[in-house]
Formats: C-alpha cells, structure tokens, sequence
C-alpha cells in the first residue's frame, strides 16, 4: 500500500507493508501550492511511480490534495466519525495507465453555538492514533500552523477546535511592529515560559502581545528573546482556551513544536504524552484496509 | 502658538489663538517614516514656516517625532501624571534662525504584576479631554492601531493598557490565510456585531478567528462581510480584556473607527460618550502654556 500525505507546503510518501509496517518513505517540497493545476497526477508517479509499476495498491492520500486548490475537492466528513466515517467519503482519481488513487475527505464538526469548523489531513493523524489511545475519552493536540484540538471518544473523532496559534505568531513576527525589536536566534525556554505565565495574567491576547514591544523597548527581555516570549503568549493563550481539556493531554505532531506544547502544558498542570508524528501512515494505512474489502 | 501632531504616517498642524481656538489647521502625509534622518527641521519649515515668520510662537510637537525613529528620542514620563509632569519631560530642538521648538515626552507605566506599557502622542490627546472630563476617574479608550485603555482621575492619567487589535487585523487581512476568502467592500454592521457576539463565546481569539475561514467556507459569512465579521471579533474581544472598566466609557479617536467601538461597547450593555478626535491640539496648547511660564 502506499500512503500519501499531501500538504500546502510539503509531500510524504509511505511504502507500506502488509501490517501498515513503514518500509521505505519519501518527502519533497512539493506541497500542492507548488504544484501547476493539472499536474497532480504526474507530479505523483514522478515521487513514486517506481513503487506503483512495483505492484503496491491502493494509493490512499490525505491532506490539502483534497481542498479546493488541490487535486479534486472532497467534501468533509461530519463528526462524530471513525474510520468508517472517513473511508465511506474518500473519493477516487485517475492516476494513469488506467489505475486509480483515494483521496480522503477533511472533517467538520459544529461547536454547541452552532459555528462550524474544519481540517484536512489531521483527522488522517487521529485515526493513526485512536487505536493506540483506546477506549474511552480523550483529548489530542495538534500543534501546527492552525493548532487543532479533538475530543475522541472510543475510536471516534467527537469534535474539534481549530486554533491559529501558529498562523498568528508567523504573521506578528514578519509584518508587524514586533519584527522591528526582534532579533533572530535560537528558541529561548526561559523567555518562552516566560510569556506562558504572561497569558495567565488578566489583560488579554491583544494587550499581551503589545508587551512584547514595550519590554523589548525597555530591554527587560532581550533582542533575541523577543520570539521565545512571544511563541509562549500565543501558545499560554491556546490552552487557556481549549475547552474541556483532560488533565492528561496527547500530542501529535513535529517533535520540536510537540515539545514546546509540553512544556506548556506542564507549567499549567497537565501532563503531556507526545504520541509518534508518523501517525498519518498508520491512518493511512487503516483507510487504505477498508477500500480493500469495497 | 502652533501645535504639531506628528506621527508615523501623518503630520497635523494647527495655528491656535491666545485661549486654544484653532485659527487654522493643516495636514500631509509626511509622517516620521517618510521623512529622511536630519530633515525633520527642513520638513517643519516647509508646512508651517509661514506661521513662524510671522511670530507664532511657541512650537509644541507630540507624537512618534518624540522616538527613537523621529527628531530626539524624549525619556517617557511616568503614570501617573497631569500636566506638569508631561510639560516637565519635554525637551527643545532646533528649529533654525535660533528659533527652538518643543517635543512633548510619551509616556509609561507599568501593571500590577510589573509589565510596562507605553504611550506617544495619546497622553496628549489625554491631557486635551481632561478638563472637560472633570473630578474623578474615568475610563478613555483611544481606538486604533494600538487601542490604549486609559484611567484618569481628577486630571491625571493614572493608567492604561495597549491592545495591538488595529494591527492584528490588519496583517491577518493582509497576510494571513483569512485573506483568501475576503472580498474587499464596505464595512458591513450586521456581521460586525455578529463578530462582536462570537467575542463573548467561549474558545478563545485564536479559535475565534479562525471561525472567518471556516464560516466563509460554508458560506455562511459572504465574501464581503468576513473583514467586517473579523473586526467585530477583534474589537469584541479587546472590551472583554479592558480590565477595570466604567459603566460608562469615553472613545477619542477618528469618528468612523470611534463609531464602531461605541457600538462594540453599547452591544455589551455600556455607555459610549465620543469626544472631540481635535483633543490633542487642546493638549498641546495646554503643554505650550506652560512652557511660557518656564
């Protein structure tokens, strides 16, 4: 089976033997905002094509592939769902030679005021995850440029809330007035703790931020340890935020951002247990099982 | 007496007569940051050169021309402070053909837990409104790229706070991934005090605006109601942040944004009173009264 992660900004491939094992993997720069209209297919058999002559099937994508400016838009998934939800609303496209790929769907769920919210690739993770995490409820984190939180319930996606954690931080940092005081470097774990304990004081995100400006200004927190405070606000902030949150907290995602939310989640009193970042193969691998026996 | 407002983006002269009337007013769009180091003297000549010669006097300038980026970089004076505690941080630069003009200081403070915050340019808009104003403590907030939240009492600036909300809706229209779904158009008052509304929900800012995508998605929000739907949720979350706040809130600031924050403030069941946006030609003419006694 091969397994595709398909994203704005970068491709994974998955060689999978027959128990999901990961036997050989591929990434290129070749997210879907780098890809022409039109050229999906090629740009796939040109990343694995070797592997498909070779007799691997089916081909199960997940990620932006499915949105509007990917390769066809599959329409969400509604929650509650679990893998048969999911594997019941993949789609199929013509990869060639008269061989065919599966496209997964996104998921959305509706908050209890009715506001509608999204992802595309994430609930692939979940479903990578939701064996491992078993029975009962809990809470998965996945830290990213729009941070998801999901409730799962006993294998199913309950619901979901999407946070623009790191989109917030990206945009403050390169064009606002922040960027003026900032200068570049390595994280700084003491300024990022530091502003964590700032989004526990009363005043609000738009105040707290500012902050950043006036005790860069008054050089109490240094050029260089001005993006470490400011990463610890945004995310301090988020987990104030995510509603219903478990003392036990998962988290799924880059093992250097996953370690950051720790951290966080730590100096606020939860636990934090960082689950393996290769899970979308595995729920790859789980839609891919189900399209066997259609 | 002349009195200058001059800040990133704009300059604002006004000519005053001997109580503070403005006799005349003039304004480009020559802000510090399009004015080249050193020309500062030369630019002022050009605007108001006329009213020199023919013996206004003095010049009193308040603003960004204060900072690090403008003429002189002037120490901030410290909350609290009236008047005299502003008119004392002001300093002198020369104006050419002997002739010296002033430049108000900003001003700071710090919160209860230590955090600074400052201010240049609306401490002197401040000072304007606080005759008028009278006895006691008020709340102001000055609305803009920087919202400041001020407590006054019995003519002195007490305390405030700075919200970056103008900015953070600006570079998450202009940069973020909101901006893909966004149709440029009037502003739209039904989904603005719908996004004022989403403030009040649980679920945090972050979650909140992300809720612009997702519900432009669905096509619940159009095109060209999701920046004015964004504004809202902004705005609206600034007021449930500003700590402290009166049953009754005074807004100075230009009309159409002042508009929005009364009607922001009315929607969660407080008074706005708008004062005059010309307040800072009234503060600077009370700094420029003290200086002739000096």
């Amino acid at each position: 089976m091969i397994a595709v992660d398909w994203g704005t900004s970068s491709f994974r491939a998955y060689l999978l033997g027959e128990s999901g094992t990961v036997m050989e993997r591929r990434a290129a720069p070749l997210g879907i905002s780098a890809v022409p209209p039109g050229e999906f297919a090629a740009t796939l058999r040109a990343q694995i094509g070797d592997w498909v002559e070779a007799g691997a099937a089916p081909v199960v994508m997940s990620g932006m592939i499915g949105s509007r400016q990917g390769w066809h838009e599959v329409p969400y998934a509604a929650c509650p769902a679990g893998v048969d939800e999911i594997a019941r609303g993949m789609v199929q496209v013509p990869l060639g030679d008269g061989r065919l790929a599966w496209i997964a769907p996104g998921l959305c769920c509706r908050d209890a005021v009715g506001t509608p919210d999204v992802m595309r690739g994430e609930e692939v993770q979940l479903l990578g995850v939701l064996e491992t995490l078993g029975a009962g409820t809990h809470t998965v984190c996945l830290p990213g440029t729009h941070s998801k939180w999901a409730r799962v319930d006993s294998g199913r996606i309950v619901s979901f809330a999407t946070h623009m954690t790191g989109e917030v931080y990206g945009v403050l940092r390169e064009h606002s007035i922040l960027k003026r005081l900032m200068q570049e470097g390595p994280h700084q774990s003491d300024w990022f703790d530091e502003g964590v304990r700032r989004a526990r004081d009363s005043g609000g995100l738009l105040h707290h931020v500012f902050g950043v400006r006036s005790r860069g200004l008054f050089e109490e927190i240094p050029a260089a340890g001005l993006s470490s405070y400011l990463s610890g606000i945004l995310i301090g902030h988020e987990l104030k935020s995510a509603v219903e949150m478990d003392s036990v907290v998962y988290v799924l995602g880059a093992l250097e951002l996953s370690e950051l939310y720790a951290r966080a989640l730590d100096a606020s009193g939860r636990k934090a247990i960082l689950l393996d970042p290769d899970a979308v193969a595995r729920g790859l691998f789980r839609l891919g099982s189900t399209v066997e026996h259609l």
